[in-house]
């Protein structure tokens, strides 16, 4: 599927349309290069914004547990909700104070909720976010009992609707600022993976395997979960 | 004011209560070590979640436009609003999928969102975000004229609930999986400052000045973030 998404009243972009798109790969790219979205959801007329681990899989986007779990089980056609994905890339340095900025990419989903119940299903989806985020680990993990599938709550999304919006580019300072005598620009800022911290029971005779050398220290987070997420689906 | 927040039935802390804690300085760290945030609002029935650059003062959180600003000015007693800050900190592998985890750092905050109206206080709060974030940049500026001012929308909330969650140990294996023969332990993620890019229009006469000298390529965004707060707190 590759058109892009059609904009509903829910996900329209109003402001700075120009930094906005549907476009399907924008924003699965977005998702798949990100492990952290923030959900909200509505309970008895107050909003809730829980951060969670998410992955995608095809239209459908999966997030783990939820303290919304007891309103999910209740609600049958689906909870209504929105899951946003934030990556900073920067802090754009203006002449004015009013023409600072950020520079990000936002993926912004909608749709409606339902916990995963059928067991068949929970453990596919548990398996799946194991070897999206680190292809080939769970061919050598003690594999699941019944009793933690059970325990872990899994909830699944169909997007009915999405938008992006990016800004990445340098300062859009007012042409007659031009000589006002401050520093503009960007400070980027990336998120880097750090050298990797043994469990204190971990015996020495077992180095990091294979199927974590993407994770090397000093690469960016973004590029790694994309490459595992490509990965993923090729070996899947 | 260094007592506790007292949970209420939005902020009780119920999956994991081992990881929460209302305490105001965890809490106030957690904010104010950021510059993005997570806004959720209902509008209709329908939840948002909208990222936007957050700062705090006191008990008071203000953030940058909105998309429900019309909703804002159509609602005297404030929109109900949950606003979420979360640092991923890192992958935690296990020897179980179900064991797996992230670290991270989160604050959940409950108020009645305002559309700052009065033109002072807008103006007090645009330039204190400059100076939260560049402790010292204003004085170098581009004063901000009147249409600016007017042509920004600001967010304000009094603090009425809040809570954080934190996760910043190694793995927890169950002590029967100790000799499972794989890797387990923390692959840590930072947000890191890059080196930074002038803009293109910036004279070469003009160097990065002193107010900037905290974001070095290499350090953790959040260290930087907190100190410029504390710096800002000092000076105003």
């Amino acid at each position: 599927m590759t058109a892009p998404y059609t904009p509903g009243p829910r996900s329209r972009i109003k402001r700075n349309p120009k930094r906005g798109s549907y476009d399907r790969a924008t924003v699965h790219a977005i998702l798949d290069s990100a492990m952290l979205a923030h959900v909200a959801y509505t309970i008895d007329g107050q909003p809730y914004c829980t951060p969670t681990i998410h992955w995608r899989d095809g239209e459908t986007l999966y997030w783990h547990g939820s303290s919304a779990s007891r309103m999910l089980r209740a609600q049958g056609p689906g909870l209504p909700v929105c899951v946003t994905v934030t990556h900073l890339d920067g802090l754009v340095l203006a002449r004015s104070a009013f023409n600072h900025s950020a520079n990000f990419r936002c993926a912004m989903v909608f749709g409606k909720a339902h916990l995963v119940d059928d067991a068949a299903e929970k453990e596919r989806a548990l398996y799946a976010v194991t070897d999206r985020l680190f292809p080939g680990r769970n061919a050598e993990l003690r594999p699941m009992t019944t009793q933690e599938i059970k325990a872990t709550s899994v909830v699944r999304m169909e997007i009915e609707e999405a938008s992006a919006k990016v800004r990445g580019v340098n300062v859009g300072d007012d042409e007659e600022d031009g000589t006002w005598p401050v520093w503009a620009g960007v400070i980027p800022v990336t998120t880097v993976i750090g050298p990797p911290e043994p469990s204190p029971v971990l015996p020495d005779t077992i180095p990091l395997p294979a199927h974590l050398s993407a994770f090397a220290a000093g690469r960016a987070l973004d590029t790694v979960l994309q490459d595992s997420f490509t990965r993923w689906q090729e070996e899947s």
